[in-house]
């Protein structure tokens, strides 16, 4: 029986075994938010630190008999506040559950626990010659549980895709602790709904995910590398459209403007160029690379590149994708910062990058663009000091000005970061009412007393 | 005011223009049932034919506010009895919204109405120098709606994904005629629930598609094909999981048994050969082709292949492509049929064809085998005579003993046909309690009267 004399989240710590609860605030503090700016946040009542799917389900399940909130995190490196804790709320860190189940080269498959490492799960891959395409930014540190549930994108998604399209099924526990499993490990399978689908991306609004399988792919060969700089921006946005049009799939894509260009310098000293007012980092990994960067090339210098060089040595492309690695935080060392993620449609790169600066040069703020040009996502960074209302202002309102200008354009208010509490707001100005009605609806089907995440996403 | 003393259909009827409705039952004949075998099926009380989603949502309204069950209608080339009629239904036949949109190579996507024939898609985009991969073996009549509805697949799966991998946007009429729109014209996005793929393979039954945006990839170059023979079907399926093992992607990868070969050498003398035990077709459209197809050929003769042709010549494919298309046509000329489509982990493809080779000798009853091998996707062809009831005991026996080894060997139900009336009551087989529990809640939370396709694909 429910002793209601308790306060409700002691009502769900009494029922699990002490050495997965956290209650001290000095550790529970760095469990209060990601990496994102301008998101709200609480402390946590508590923090649950479940080693096993039984015990995600005993969390949940004590904290819906309680109608406590719940707050599912994998790193904490999301950029949108998505995993901010919310007042009351108990935090459900998946970072214990970090094992590789299986990784299987006869059936090209892996199964891992939700706190795996994403660029373990990638070297686990490559030890058995597979591939495990996605790589966001945050590779090192980011979780796939959290890749998951953001449906993270990354370099190479120009020519393998998002995180969503590796995953073929998922373990998931509800609301209310109840666990299920979907999907499959065949290639092909279409029994009944996509529900993995549907929680990929759902960004721990549905269910918490406690066990991931993914299809890899053949380990392809060494990328072959292309740099090519440009005496403006827009003439790099043009090369972008340019390749796709012509029907080109690089593996890597890749735009860094003259403000990340300059950051990276300053940083680490690369010296990639005090001149360059754009830079395109460009990599193909297929058996006719050559050819292919080939072509790339020619349409750069068709765009007036300023200078077009090509390695095949792969310590050279790392180096330059560290560089590229490099951009958010060496942009950080500017000021602080508030971080665009939009999407549009590739012909209309130009345009978005075009505007990005005018609305720069208009209101006199330094914004740095960077990003996934091939797919047409990138990620204007806003430069400003948090200290100075008028400063904040100016960002919030260019940030504004940018993300209506993606919508504008057709694209989207975010390519691969998510909605969170950064762009909540801003949900129902991409989807139509009825698209708003059928999220709410799916989400009480799944969730109907609302406590998994709430304030995130949805209204 | 509702006219509560006329019939519910009348109500629907009277409130419709009367030319997109048929009330005929010669007509009404042929939309009463898809290609399936063995699914029960009524005639409809009318086939409504809108012209647009406005009318496809006066439809669905008018139908929701008389209580009159829907079921949507591409081609009806279904195998599964997705697309029968069901008593009191009215049939929502789309064939005359099959207009092509929009093809835009800039952004490498395209736009078409439901009721567009797959064929069609592929014309046009092959027009623009794009691709539209999606080929299930109904290309040249099945629609662009139906193959979203059932997520088919193809023969393009091994390299290039199922329809649902290219589908990026839908419109879509939901039970009470409200209209909404998911997805994106970007190549990615993230911006809420995967709405998009929860419609895709949803069978009719969560709401009507009314418009497709697919993304199409560059034209890929002429295929090469190999064509080898074997002396056992094992054999043959061990050169497919020896395939995939060795990191291997070819564009297609084929198995014909010694019943297909001969059936479609009966129908079409072609002469691929009496004494054939099994047939793989390999094809690559890579760049590489030619390395590719080598090292696969050398797999064929470690495993004891009879013989091994190559062709580059484009007709002489087509050709062969050809007797791949008439697998089913020709097993049909042998007597009544029963299709399954089952899939398992391409590591099991040996085992699976060995337990399908000996329910056939166990049972006495001929089996086609062929199939998506590349996929793990087989289709098992029983050919029984229905009017024996022994026979078709026994057709069914062994349907029921093929698809539960498919679940045994960690395969699924159905690759790409989907679970429709033939296979409605084996989801609770796969799929686990709670996800048979979020499948009716999500139904639940879009078609709360259960008037899209009752007595399809759920229990
Ligand atoms: C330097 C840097 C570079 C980045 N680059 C990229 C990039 O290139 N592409 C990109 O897409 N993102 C990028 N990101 C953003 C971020 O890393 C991704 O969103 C990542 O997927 C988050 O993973 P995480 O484990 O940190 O999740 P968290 O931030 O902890 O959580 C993110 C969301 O997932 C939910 N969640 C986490 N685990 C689970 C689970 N097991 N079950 C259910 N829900 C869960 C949380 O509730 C939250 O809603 C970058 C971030 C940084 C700091
Ligand atoms: C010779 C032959 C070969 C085949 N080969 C393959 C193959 O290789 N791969 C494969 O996957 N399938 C194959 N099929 C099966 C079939 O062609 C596919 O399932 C196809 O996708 C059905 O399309 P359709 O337009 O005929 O849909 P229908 O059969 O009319 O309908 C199928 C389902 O989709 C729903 N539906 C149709 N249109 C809509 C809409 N606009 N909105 C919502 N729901 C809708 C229906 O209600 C039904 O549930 C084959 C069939 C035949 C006869």
């Amino acid at each position: 029986m429910t002793d209601t004399s308790v306060e409700p989240v002691e009502r769900v710590l009494q029922v699990l075994p002490p050495e997965i609860v956290v209650t001290d605030p000095d550790v529970m503090e760095g469990y209060a938010r990601d990496q994102s700016r301008f998101t709200d946040h609480a402390m946590p009542s508590a923090v649950l630190m479940p080693r096993s799917t039984e015990e995600v389900s005993a969390c949940l399940a004590a904290a819906h008999a309680a109608g406590v909130p719940v707050v599912a995190r994998g790193a904490g490196s999301g950029l949108v506040g998505a995993a901010n804790a919310s007042a009351g709320c108990v935090v459900l860190s998946l970072h214990r559950m970090d094992a590789i189940l299986e990784v299987n080269a006869a059936d090209r498959l892996a199964v891992v626990q939700p706190g795996v490492v994403t660029a373990d799960l990638r070297a686990a891959a490559r030890r058995s010659g597979l591939f495990y395409p996605p790589d966001p930014g945050s590779v090192e540190f980011s979780t796939v549980g959290g890749n998951v549930a953001t449906n993270a994108g990354g370099m190479c998604c120009v020519k393998y895709g998002v995180t969503g399209d590796f995953v073929i099924g998922l373990q998931v526990v509800l609301a209310d602790g109840r666990v299920m499993r979907t999907g499959r490990r065949t290639v092909k399978g279409v029994a009944g709904y996509d529900l993995t689908h549907l929680f990929v991306g759902s960004e721990g609004t549905l269910g918490v995910v406690t066990e991931v399988t993914v299809r890899l792919v053949p380990e392809p060969l060494a990328p072959h590398t292309v740099v090519a700089s440009f005496g403006s921006l827009t003439d790099a946005g043009a090369v972008v459209s340019a390749v796709v049009a012509a029907g080109l799939t690089p593996s890597l894509l890749e735009i860094l403007d003259r403000t990340t260009v300059q950051a990276v310098d300053a940083m680490s000293g690369m010296g990639l160029g005090e001149e360059v007012a754009a830079l395109l980092l460009v990599q193909s990994d297929d058996p006719h690379a050559e050819e292919l960067l080939g072509r790339i090339e020619g349409i750069c210098e068709e765009h007036g590149a300023v200078d077009v060089a090509r390695s095949s040595d792969p310590e050279e492309a790392a180096l330059l994708m560290e560089a590229r690695r490099l951009a958010l935080p060496a942009l950080e060392r500017l000021g602080d910062w508030l971080l665009d993620d939009v999407a549009v449609p590739r012909s209309k790169i130009v345009e978005f990058i075009a505007a990005v600066e005018e609305i720069s040069a208009r209101r006199g703020i330094t914004i740095g663009v960077f990003g996934h040009a091939g797919d047409g996502n990138l990620h204007p960074t806003l430069i400003f000091e948090d200290a100075l209302p008028e400063s904040r202002a100016t960002a919030l309102a260019a940030f504004d000005e940018m993300t209506r200008k993606a919508l504008e354009l057709g694209g989207t208010i975010t390519g691969e970061h998510g909605v969170g509490r950064l762009k909540r707001g801003w949900l129902a100005d991409e989807l139509d009412p009825v698209a708003m009605q059928v999220h709410a609806a799916v989400k009480h089907a799944l969730d109907p007393d609302g406590l998994l995440n709430p304030g995130s996403m949805l209204p």
